[in-house]
């Protein structure tokens, strides 16, 4: 029994559920037990030092006040530039307004495009604060699946297209995705772009780990003909510059849009801190041994944890060649450990053996039709000693 | 002509129309002007030294990954333990969100507790983004007035309480105010509060300048019976230590409603930064001859600006014992010199002497009935000397 008349809208807002399973293991482990922490979306690796020197300089020269709701213009400029090389596009800086982090574009995009009662397509599995906002601000979320294939999970056009209705206005795309690791192919991205003139909508084109990749390029979107002008890229500085406790990113799209993204800045926030974004120009300008040698230890990881994934019986693992999460089918482990139930499962892996991990549930309600079990293993936060411990004794835990 | 359909709710989005005055000035300047820069909320002062240190060490302690949606643990327990000293309050760190910046507790109150339809009163002059807010998420801002008095400016209880309709729900105040530096008598924050409790109403405490004060000690709505469980606080680290660009500040209220901020928090940007907070415990706990030098500066700024306004023919300005703005009575000077339009009469004073100031018409709209006419001028980002250069050039303006 609450004492207050909260608004309406709450009974709407979701949140990331994982965070549950973050405080779960924390307990666990305060009881005195080993915990394989592989339910992270953070990172036990530092930021280079040469971004900390920067923005320790920054705060020294005085950059201590209020900057521009835009940002830093240099910032401004060096990310149009960077985000140009890697994907083509023709940026300049007022296409640019810089966040507190690349989740509040989310929030914006849908309070700038989406009135109540619009469509939105949001992919599911998926980062669970899309769904959250859509219907927090009065739109209808409307799921489009990640299924398994062969070497990704894949979303399929066609079921896109007929999810689409005449109130649909905007699709959230998180390609190199968050929970599955997905990667669309270039035929399916041009489909994509097809179907989204077609229908004449817009774009959140999440890209969070579009530089967290170890073999090929990235694409985006937002390269492709006519997209650039539909397409507000989600930027985080968080991954790229093992950065998450700093709160910085951006969103990057057609000027028209941006403009209305800073102006909610000012009501939101007023600007994002000032000296950090010196961290971010050196970031973006500066050495670039940091990052090469975060991929490094990341890919390590990442080929340790698939190796020994497949080498349990009854669990299959995707080798994803971005972002640092991995979504093994686990249905038929589960079934031989006798779980059909997802938290079940899940809590008994914890208490028997310290591997910490999240569910499919923990990224969106699954569809009726779902015969498939996942479980969601991210290796940001885990060494590689560890992740071989923990996945060892996993594999005793399934086998066993 | 817009190529994008924006949301609908875009059209009751304000922003703060000061900041074109910033731009005008800059160009002015630009142009090989000297400005005397009256309008500026930022402070020309640098954040304490300790500060800058702990902030660095705490980087450097690898504090830059997230933590916690409601902030760091020591740093809540700090600001609950400093506010409980300064409003003899009773909170603990459980009472606390840490924000990045004061004004997110604006939108967020609001979201958590405002329905669309719902009336919310408001201090008109005052801060722009309370109205903004309100209109943009669907609610009716309805103002009530401050009013000149003999010593401060004033709000008038039986006005508030004659706004009051069945549809109101909250009321923003602000004391120790933006722009006017407005203070409450004991006595109209005690009747304040009895109509609060009469119409059961919820408040938004703004208490931004709660802690810039030079004479006497701040009082808070909130430490008054009853009150505490019927406040959320906007408590903000920027004007006590000099942090504005630092983006950091704190809800601080009732815990079920310091819960759902926290949850906002998630779906808006997971935390703050992670290691600014360790700057804010060192500013709470640790030396304080920051802080205290900081007071004195703009006690010295204060004191030498009201002095020279007073000796200027057709103005009238009183001395406010907080914040650092000045709101003088600028009737008869600008008849004077021939304006009745505040934008006219500013543009004029900027490019005829280069002091640049706001004016009552960045604060929301003015009612009808206003019959004085008034400029609002900040001191904090503008020093002695410059105070005395350009108030005096300011007074030949208007006399010669």
């Amino acid at each position: 029994m609450t004492k207050y008349r909260f608004a309406d809208r709450l009974s709407r807002l979701g949140t990331e559920t994982a965070f549950a399973v973050s405080t779960e293991a924390a307990a666990h482990a305060a009881a005195g037990h080993k915990v394989y922490p592989f339910h992270l979306g953070d990172m036990n690796i530092r930021t280079p030092e040469n971004l900390i020197e920067a923005a320790s300089r920054a705060m020294r020269d005085g950059k201590t006040g209020y900057c521009s709701n835009y940002g830093v213009t240099e910032l401004r400029e060096a990310l149009a530039e960077d985000i140009n090389g890697s994907h083509g596009t023709d940026y300049a800086m007022e296409n640019i307004a810089i966040q507190p982090g690349g989740k509040p574009v989310i929030g914006k995009f849908i309070l700038a495009l989406m009135n109540p009662g619009d469509e939105v397509l949001y992919p599911n599995p998926g980062y669970p604060i899309y769904e959250s906002q859509i219907e927090f601000h009065g739109g209808k979320a409307v799921p489009y699946q990640y299924v398994e294939g062969a070497e990704t999970f894949e979303f399929d056009v066609e079921e896109i297209e007929r999810a689409i209705t005449p109130e649909t206005r905007l699709i959230i795309v998180n390609d190199l995705q968050n929970p599955t690791g997905a990667e669309a192919s270039a035929e399916q991205l041009k489909r994509l772009g097809e179907l989204i003139l077609r229908h004449d909508l817009l774009v959140l084109c999440d890209e969070a780990y579009f530089d967290i990749r170890y073999e090929g390029a990235s694409k985006s979107l937002a390269s492709l003909d006519g997209m650039a002008e539909r397409c507000v890229i989600l930027y985080t500085f968080s991954k790229r510059f093992a950065m998450t406790g700093w709160r910085l990113g951006a969103a990057v799209g057609p000027r028209e849009i941006i403009d209305v993204i800073a102006n909610l800045n000012v009501n939101d926030e007023s600007c994002s801190n000032h000296f950090i974004q010196y961290a971010a120009i050196e970031g973006l300008r500066g050495d670039q041994s940091g990052p090469r040698q975060l991929l490094k230890t990341l890919k390590a990881r990442r080929d340790k944890a698939v190796d020994l994934l497949n080498t349990i019986s009854g669990l299959r693992c995707l080798r994803p060649r971005a972002t640092f999460y991995l979504f093994p089918n686990a249905t038929e482990a589960m079934a031989k450990k006798g779980f059909s139930d997802y938290e079940a499962f899940r809590a008994d892996a914890l208490a028997q053996t310290g591997v910490s991990f999240c569910t499919r549930l923990h990224f969106g309600r699954p569809s009726g039709e779902e015969q498939n079990l996942y479980i969601r293993l991210a290796y940001a936060g885990i060494d590689v000693d560890q992740i071989e411990e923990g996945l060892l004794t996993f594999k005793e835990y399934i086998e066993g």
